[in-house]
């Protein structure tokens, strides 16, 4: 996959917005842009801090514009253009939006170097929930299964 | 890590929000609660399809709504309950709030029974880059670099 001019250019306005974010809205050094074909559908930056919301990462903020932008949560021929490697949490999102593909400019070694450990959760996520730092258990299995069963059993249910 | 008391009626009523999202808001079956002691701090029910948002899932509405009523974008001291066990995306941004624990009722292999494929994002994540479903690709590294070297330079940044 060879980017094209206009991969870059968007690729560029994300790195921007990025700049932007450090630079006048006291954000986190993140950027990002959700494009279908020329047409910018959503732009994010890093809100954690100024928003105080720990989810507010620039893809969410860019898939979340985007999604109430064109009345859908299903965003499929979007590129995702982001200034860096997007967080598991952002890729995981992106997959729920069924974004087509990814451009980032710096990677999660460059975050890690600035103090953004992406690196280190893409570790964690990989290893069997055992020997994760964050204790995940599972309780009430069989109570659990009732709101599958009802949401299997109701005719008008909107699938994803 | 056995659960307490109060872990079972927390998780009862995340499980009771999943079912009232699917039998009284129309949404997906999951709900999530976070929680500081006794204190539930958020709620949240999965909005995907009725908010239009692929990052409305149960536990991304309780974490946000718990870290705006704190004001402050790190959880520490809280547990997140979830109906179901939390999908990459969820568990990512449990992290990144610095939430202490999960307990989930369901797990993914229930939510693959029902039609939510949790299971594979979880593979597709483990996955190097190239071998991932949805292609993710570098460029414009050195620009990249830009956001972080200013963010640096920055004397009150807010690191996180």
């Amino acid at each position: 996959m060879e980017p094209t001019r206009l991969d870059e250019l968007f690729l560029r306005e994300a790195i921007r917005l990025a700049r932007r974010s450090v630079l006048e809205h006291g954000g986190g050094p993140f950027g990002a842009l959700v494009v279908r074909g020329e047409e910018v559908l959503g732009r994010g930056w890093n809100q954690v801090t100024t928003a105080n919301d720990p989810t507010a990462h620039a893809e969410i903020v860019a898939i979340r514009e985007a999604a109430q932008h064109v009345g859908d949560f299903r965003l499929q021929g979007c590129v995702l253009y982001s200034s860096c490697e997007p967080c598991p949490m952002c890729l995981a999102a992106a997959y729920w939006a069924r974004i087509e593909a990814v451009w980032y400019a710096a990677d999660r070694r460059s975050a890690a170097a600035a103090g953004f450990d992406d690196a280190r959760l893409y570790g964690e996520l990989a290893l069997p929930a055992p020997r994760r730092r964050l204790p995940c258990r599972q309780h009430l299995a069989v109570e659990g299964e009732l709101p599958f069963r009802e949401w299997l059993a109701k005719p008008d249910r909107v699938p994803y």
